[in-house]
């Protein structure tokens, strides 16, 4: 691989290792090489390197081989589990090297994983990739990191490639874990939400992309409405003049009685309409809907 | 009241009726007043119509007496049931008026309030406004209107003072009830998991506003993915070749594991889960989030 004069100033080479060639390890793999760095892969199936091959990736046989040749160590593998065997099985290799560990699981796996890889004398990341593989090394895809800030620091050009809105959250290797489910976790319940509602309106007629176009304005300040809500949750300060729980509750009602009409699920409105209902019951009616957080937390 | 010539040319004053002063309902009278328009009140008790009064509004006795006052009659009070009675109570009073239901309640209660009002010589709007009682008048507020389209253009001028992104979406009048409640499920759907990511968090100390602060960018991408989910249930193509629902169930539980051994509500995760595994035992692994839509309309 050439490197020009330019490429060097800006951006001096790093050796990289992907272990996992999914989805997302061979789009990372593609980034890293188009970036201009060494790269070398591991698959548990070798054929998946195929094409990375012919872009200039060096297949190692073994994962211990494949760690060798890395001062980053990219993990992108599916389950807690299957990242600690391979870093098992790379030994004493890891000593010296950086891991980014982009592997899905709980805030405890990627602690573990830390606590594990850097009594092997590694220093650790975990990452966490909010986007699917063909959004690797967009301008605007987050990534949220946490662990070694010096790592993320000295490899910033490297990570980088996998999205251009990378951020060091905390240097808790088990905090991008929880930053990743709760971004989730927020858009199942809208999807889930706005698919009942789609069915609602397709029972009159009414498709999802009309809606849309029409109620843009009104499902955008939705969003605009969340630092309020995460002021009272931060706060525990509930009390509203406007929108108190006793008015969300015939609303919500209404949800229940026109989805039974419709012969619309009525199991996701009645969800709701139970949260606030015990919230009414325990003496909330007066605050808002950020009161809610509180049945979440037992 | 003084008016000037050029509100005159502007907007010719409007003889306004408005039944039922409840938050919502004074301020409608109050942005009624403010635009020039002579408006008369009533209210069950009519002590509520004080500051109005004061301002130069004109408090009736009985609903009859306000109905025929007001060539525009806005309802706003608590329940379907309520608005009928008062129109009722309005008697032959309402031939020739337009009334403009601004009640919640379910697209049949809508539509059945339009049928009688017609049958008394009235027209009909329904309209769902989108805010709060503070935001009555706002340029961005955004009101649904159905029913009729030509009673909606002339009164436009009075209307926009309720709203400034009033639109008419049908001259059906059961149709703004469903895009408020599209609407609000969805955001009561994207609170519950919000929430819920908030008691997740604190239980590790971090704040909900810190959270908010760092993953803004990609919670505001979920709105951005609604277009293509919104053509995928209208076409009912499902089929993806990335991001599958195989590929969100692992994620999915984390979140179940995560908020078990964090000793947070796991019934929120758990219903997505289970929605994720009746598709995959139906065999819509390959497909995305939207097939779920499907669940929703049996």
């Amino acid at each position: 691989m050439t490197t020009t004069a330019a490429q060097t100033e800006a951006q001096p080479p790093v050796t990289v290792t992907v272990l996992g060639l999914g989805e997302m390890g061979t789009a990372l793999a593609h980034a890293f090489l188009a970036g201009g760095h060494p790269t070398t892969v591991w698959n548990r199936s070798p054929e998946k390197a195929g094409a990375l091959v012919a872009e200039g990736a060096v297949r190692a046989a073994t994962v211990r081989e494949a760690v060798a040749a890395g001062s980053l160590v990219i993990v992108s593998v599916k389950g807690a589990a299957t990242a600690r065997e391979l870093l098992e099985a790379s030994g004493d290799a890891l000593s010296g090297r950086t891991v980014v560990n982009l592997t899905d699981g709980t805030s405890a796996e990627a602690r573990a994983a830390a606590e594990w890889a850097e009594g092997r004398g590694a220093r650790y990341l975990h990452g966490q990739i909010m986007t699917i593989a063909p959004g690797v090394g967009g301008a605007e895809t987050v990534v949220f990191y946490g662990g070694s800030a010096a790592d993320h620091d000295r490899f910033q050009p490297v990570l980088r490639l996998i999205g251009g809105r990378g951020t060091l959250i905390a240097e808790d290797a088990g905090v991008p874990a929880l930053y990743g489910m709760a971004v989730h976790g927020t858009m199942w319940g809208a999807l889930n939400g706005f698919l009942h509602a789609s069915a609602l309106l397709a029972s009159e007629g009414i498709g999802t992309a009309r809606f849309l176009d029409d109620a843009r304005a009104s499902v955008s300040s939705l969003l605009a409405s969340l630092p309020f809500i995460a002021d009272e949750v931060d706060s525990g300060m509930y009390a509203t003049e406007y929108g108190a729980l006793r008015h969300h509750r015939p609303s919500v009602e209404d949800l229940v009685r026109e989805s039974a009409a419709r012969n619309v699920d009525t199991g996701f409105p009645r969800y709701t309409l139970g949260l606030v209902d015990k919230a009414l019951a325990e003496g909330h009616g007066d605050d808002s809907y950020a009161r809610l957080v509180e049945h979440f937390r037992r």
